[in-house]
């Protein structure tokens, strides 16, 4: 059965106890964001498997305030509460007594009086708390000092449970059918949005959610930017021979995968896209090949550097700038999230573990030629790596 | 043709210059959000038509800050520059100069500084500027005070153009075609997933933008919770004589579509069906059809309410609970936005005024029986309501 039993989400909030007492502090909130927002849900869903379908709507001052947000407030020797706009549940359960109010930020600032003494506490999710609310939860709580305490999600969410990895591993595998359903949709005369569509509407059959593609075609090179929230185009049309890039994330459970391939449309490829694909396919798969308990996520990056730097696309035309900081990948769970796979930076010297999951991934823009990307997940395992988006 | 064309950026700045400089502030700054996230893209797409695709990913210090965030700074007396971490565009292209960095959050404050003389400055979308992004601002400009400006957000996007009013009609259309393709989905046997894949696919075929929806079926009432980023279940299948309820927004070249219907699946409702449905659809046509230039916002609202309280639902079971303050509806564009369609409350006195485009909605949520809703988009015209989603 796929899923996570209540009794793991107690242990979880168990864990973050520990580490928030280790820390010095009262306690922890949990604040994530949810509707149509994939990017800070992880926080409030991985203690209590709550995720809020309410969409975000701008705050009426006396009516609400952070609508389509939640909060988990969990002291470091009391019971978890979670908090949010709405008593509409569904099963499963959140793993937590659940107090609602149209006025999330002043029901947090209660709670936290209620259940903490003055000190500090820790702020995990910081990044989808808004200055407005931040200032407001400062003024009406002088003595509770808010710390940013994202380390101690990222800690306590870098090793996954065997049910974490069984979600993973299902979710790569419907990544992969949604690419090869856009593979089989992406036929001359094909638009780019009918290919996207074929592999939006697999996930989403599959009970999956779809959370974003990039997508290029043609002599096209971009990555993400569309100047359209849709990255689709209706009318561009595939012609035999064109590059076509996917890049596509989206969840089963929460749990994510992200996987990217390029490949030529309806024609074997020349030999400039044949360098181009050979060069972000094979960096990256030298990379997985040296995935082991114990190597340290630098070493990765600088075996895919190296592949690189010896391909056929690199002896033609040089090595292009790089992006994210000259990322090769980074860790996967309920979010995109640390470590970076970087020759240098805070991630480069630590030691990866099993249960880790990580993405190893290049993109390359040719002006001309087009754009290639290519990327996996992959599981750390005892014995080495399990690549779960084949 | 559909789209906004170049000049209408222009103009659309030089009307925000003028908004400021009433204001009094040296500028503002539009602070908004892309990638997988739907809430808040609107402020910076609205002045230079430029949505920024790279998913949010968290902080990596020294290396990047809030990726996956857009910014436009536009003085009252100088030309508007955009600030994103991403040179990769496709046509068309922003209506605006571009700057890319890797840490959006300093490259916005030594524009500002380039920019515009400390004083006050309008900031628009600060809902998605998280606290630590604004207090690194706040440190580096200690002259420059950034104020909550939203209401010039929202009043020069509170009527219309008529290239705006055309996308608005194809994007209603396309969600009615979505709930059309849902329904021809919804056959006995079928799952909750099944019927979310057709109507999603139809909205990505037609180069449109699934955001999200809330979707219940049989006995169960709840409206948006789910426990899931998948608001549909993939378990859950379809019995004749279910309830099927679909609340579906998404997009058409970022202007939205929001609308809502119930349903009974495979056969005739039961009376205590009918009156449910009755209900919601009759109360918010009734609100619809008092639509005009010149009534009141909390007229609209105060005519829904009536037709409800006369239901034949409301002889039998009583008022339901109100949600969202009691409002029907709220206006509709780049974004969910104000005006609230309430029959008190801050908005409950402005006039309606032709251009302006609202939803009207219900839901109600019945245990045992189900939950139902209903909603609309419709623009206001000089001659009345021109419903866009029918």
């Amino acid at each position: 059965m796929l899923g996570i039993g209540g009794e793991e989400y107690h242990e979880r909030q168990a864990a973050m106890r520990r580490l928030a007492a280790r820390s010095g502090l009262r306690g922890v909130v949990a604040w994530s964001r949810g509707g149509s927002a994939q990017d800070h849900y992880a926080d409030v869903y991985h203690l209590t498997g709550f995720y809020q379908h309410q969409p975000f709507v701008p705050d009426a001052p006396g009516r609400w305030r952070a609508q389509g947000h939640a909060a988990v407030v969990l002291p470091v020797d009391g019971p978890a509460l979670l908090l949010t706009d709405t008593a509409a549940l569904r099963e499963p359960r959140p793993a937590a007594s659940l107090r609602t109010a149209p006025d999330l930020v002043d029901a947090l600032a209660d709670q936290l009086r209620a259940s903490m003494p003055a000190g500090r506490i820790g702020l995990i999710g910081g990044e989808a708390m808004a200055a407005a609310w931040w200032c407001r939860l400062r003024s009406v709580l002088p003595g509770h000092e808010l710390v940013d305490a994202d380390h101690l999600g990222w800690a306590a969410r870098r090793v996954k449970s065997p049910a974490e990895l069984r979600l993973l591993r299902a979710s790569g595998a419907l990544g992969a059918r949604a690419m090869t359903a856009a593979r089989d949709a992406a036929t001359p005369g094909a638009t780019e949005a009918e290919v996207a569509a074929a592999a939006i509407a697999e996930i989403a059959r599959a009970g999956g959610a779809y959370y974003g593609m990039g997508i290029s075609s043609g002599s096209e090179s971009h990555t993400f930017a569309a100047s359209d929230p849709a990255p689709y185009s209706a009318d561009r049309r595939l012609s035999a021979g064109d590059l076509l890039r996917i890049d596509l994330y989206g969840s089963v459970h929460g749990y994510l995968f992200d996987l990217a391939r390029t490949w030529v449309v309806g024609e074997e490829p020349t030999t400039e896209q044949r360098r181009l694909l050979a060069a972000v396919r094979d960096s990256v798969w030298a990379g997985i090949e040296t995935v082991r308990p114990g190597r340290r996520v630098g070493d990765l990056a600088r075996r895919c550097q190296e592949v690189f730097e010896r391909s056929d696309f690199a002896a033609h035309h040089g090595l292009p700038a790089s992006e994210m900081g000259g990322a090769w990948g980074h860790g996967l769970g309920l979010s995109f999230e640390p470590p970076w796979v970087a020759e240098d930076g805070p991630h480069a010297s630590e030691r990866i573990e099993p249960g880790m999951c990580l993405t190893l991934a290049r993109r390359i823009a040719m002006p001309s030629v087009g754009g290639a990307d290519y990327e996996d997940d992959v599981i750390v395992t005892d014995s080495g790596p399990e690549v779960i988006t084949a």
